[in-house]
């Protein structure tokens, strides 16, 4: 495959970023290839509410193909990236295939770090993949199956004790949904255990949950946290994970379900490229997210290291959206001879994080909404952010029904349980 | 666990034999037991829609827990049932848990056989569980990720041939499911291919497809599979099956997918109790379902050998439901100091297949019905016979919507790639 006529324009990855990034290119005369590990655009934001049984993967997630079938100068490869030849321009695929580039645009997204710690992997999975996702949800189903079929009262607290280490935006979420999973839809399901027992316990390093929200939500956040059960444990660092618990300094926690939502580091696109990085992995660019030396080469999204006011821009959908059509408008318009353009800009619309039925946080410009009426616009934004009629019907739906019933409906147990045991990594 | 005051009863199982059992036991005063390897019962006839990416696997699967949380005097085991000792009346779990029964209810379904040549189960996986279905699901939809990226004339025609082994409904079914797909859902997603050149073959031993329907409705359904571009070959054995096709006596057909919808044997509940099983390893049982020797062991469903007439009972849901009715009528009845009852009588309500849009044979008694309005008939009943609301609201839904715009909403693929090269059988 070598440059046709038309500038090639390569985006690797298909999330947020780099979808839009391709849309961005739709009527620009170049030939974009978008190449993805995986066959679908995950929706990450709601990825726990499959973790918990509350979703199913494909209301989360679309096939790239049918994202992109309409735009004709776009094709969709299924492959996975090992390597950037930036002498050649070529993007080289483990499969041996090279991809020729005018431009490249890397979206590879972030990964969760253990801090050095990588064999707490295994022990403690993190919520990144569809494959994150229904390995947590069998370990949380699981570990409640087993304490109804155990016999000894210590093993039974240690299989209802579920840890969830970090208490960003992702950990309060999967800490509210663990609780309302065990205090209703599984309450009257089993005869030995009481699910209610069950204790979900929130870990942060740092002085309070949410860091990046004001103090007063964050305070909301924390209470509503521990109406429902969850014991929210601040300034405590995890020193230790095996596969009986959690250790901090000086003290430990049985437990057999931990989940990790604490470290992000970006994918090795700064590797690839020898590229500047900042400790978490993430590509340092140019204000117009180009790579030092390579004006032709973009990193955005999470992938990326980008300052704005002495600021890094924060690792949200929103973020690597905009970066996804700003370079795309930087491409339309140097195939228009225009090569000078306006630095980036990231519009920060706010933040939102959902708690639990009826209670969520909104951080937006100076607005501060919490409780009914912000998990209600919640609800309402991510349906409408959601790819397509038939997924906004079905988990608005699914919502409404579980609204209702206080059931869930994907409490599905698949793949062996060996895979439980293993190593997470190996499954993807 | 030893027998309590109240008679325990046992039921291995929990399909719709075993659940139909349990629930004509919601009134006895007894205790039940429903054990299963899966937390969840499974909609066998609506499998092969999440094996093409129609359905999700949620929509087709309930929570055993949540099917039997009002009932009081019933409790659910996640468990391996590897043995029975008669002897002591105890069901022997894979964890070493014993489980005392006063009546033991097997309905362990069935699984597919190769006839001898267990290597086949590789490279042709049959279609029974959950697993079966994500790892079919991911093979049909990685072939074509695969023609696209292959320059080889040859190997893009072999991995768009998709090979059907057995022409009963099942076979007919994911045969024309996967023609829909190629020719709809996917037409207008791949650039170097076009997906509707996919080679659908549908591979039948015998002299004609559905032979359990009347001659005319299996004519209609050939010639409907015939309109939709499947290849349908009859009176052609299997003489081999390995990752680059299927061979027949004298003719080799190169495919990158091989389905087997062919051989049915039973799950070892015979083995368990050393009972006369027939070569497909079904328990012959006596008028009332009872194992010979064993008045309070029953067998029922896809594991037993019914002998109606001289004809066996089909493996069909409404068979197995009738016959977990039965069995729990029975016990009913000895309870109440009646322990003789007329033995179990099988009524036969119909036959139904559908093929594809708009097209669908029934046999209901004399009547003969084929094309749309046995379609829409074949969609109502599916639906109806789907556990609770949430799961009959979602799946008509999702029918009506692949119905207009001819998509499929759940295109993902998951799991490693590594998986799909390997053995099935490994993973569940």
């Amino acid at each position: 495959m070598t440059a046709g006529p038309r500038p090639q324009v390569v985006i690797v990855g298909a999330g947020f970023g780099g979808l839009a990034a391709a849309r961005g290119l739709a009527r620009a005369a170049v030939d974009v290839t978008v190449v993805d590990r995986r066959n679908f655009h995950l929706f990450q934001p709601l990825l726990y509410q499959v973790a918990t049984a509350a979703l199913n993967p494909s209301d989360v997630a679309w096939p790239v193909r049918s994202v992109l079938s309409k735009q004709a100068n776009a094709r969709v490869l299924l492959g996975e990236v090992c390597g950037i030849d930036s002498a050649a321009r070529q993007v080289v695929l483990r499969d041996g295939r090279h991809l020729a580039y005018d431009w490249l645009i890397l979206a590879t997204g972030a990964t969760h770090t253990y801090f050095g710690h990588d064999e707490w992997a295994a022990v403690a999975p993190g919520l990144k993949r569809i494959d994150d996702a229904t390995l947590i949800r069998r370990r949380i189903l699981l570990a409640f199956e087993r304490a109804e079929n155990s016999d000894d009262e210590e093993e039974r607290a240690r299989l209802l004790t579920f840890v969830v280490v970090g208490a960003g935006p992702t950990g309060v979420e999967l800490a509210g949904a663990i609780a309302e999973l065990a205090r209703h839809a599984l309450a009257s399901d089993f005869r030995s255990i009481d699910p209610r027992d069950a204790r979900i316990v929130l870990v942060e390093g740092g002085p309070r949950v949410l860091p990046a929200f004001p103090e007063s939500l964050a305070a909301f956040a924390q209470a509503a946290l521990q109406k429902m059960g969850v014991d929210v444990w601040t300034q405590r660092q995890v020193t230790g994970c095996d596969r009986d618990g959690v250790s901090f300094s000086g003290e430990r926690l049985p437990a057999a379900t931990i989940l990790w939502a604490a470290g992000v580091a970006a994918s090795p696109a700064g590797q690839w490229l020898g590229a500047n990085c900042d400790r978490a992995g993430r590509v340092q660019v140019a204000p117009d997210l180009s790579v030092a030396g390579q004006p032709q080469v973009f990193v955005i999204g999470d992938s990326a290291l980008v300052l704005q006011a002495g600021q890094p821009v924060p690792g949200i959908a929103p973020a690597a959206k905009q970066e996804g059509a700003y370079v795309a408008a930087k491409i339309r318009a140097a195939l228009a001879g225009k090569p000078e353009t306006p630095p980036f800009r990231y519009r920060h619309y706010g933040n939102l994080a959902t708690i639990g039925r009826n209670s969520a946080v909104i951080h937006y410009r100076r607005l501060k909404l919490s409780g009914f009426f912000a998990w209600l616009l919640w609800c309402v934004a991510h349906v409408y952010f959601l790819i397509g009629a038939r997924n906004r019907t079905l988990v608005a739906l699914q919502w409404m029904f579980s609204y209702i019933t206080f059931s869930r409906g994907a409490r599905l147990i698949v793949g062996s349980d060996a895979d439980a045991q293993s190593n997470p990594r190996t499954s993807a």
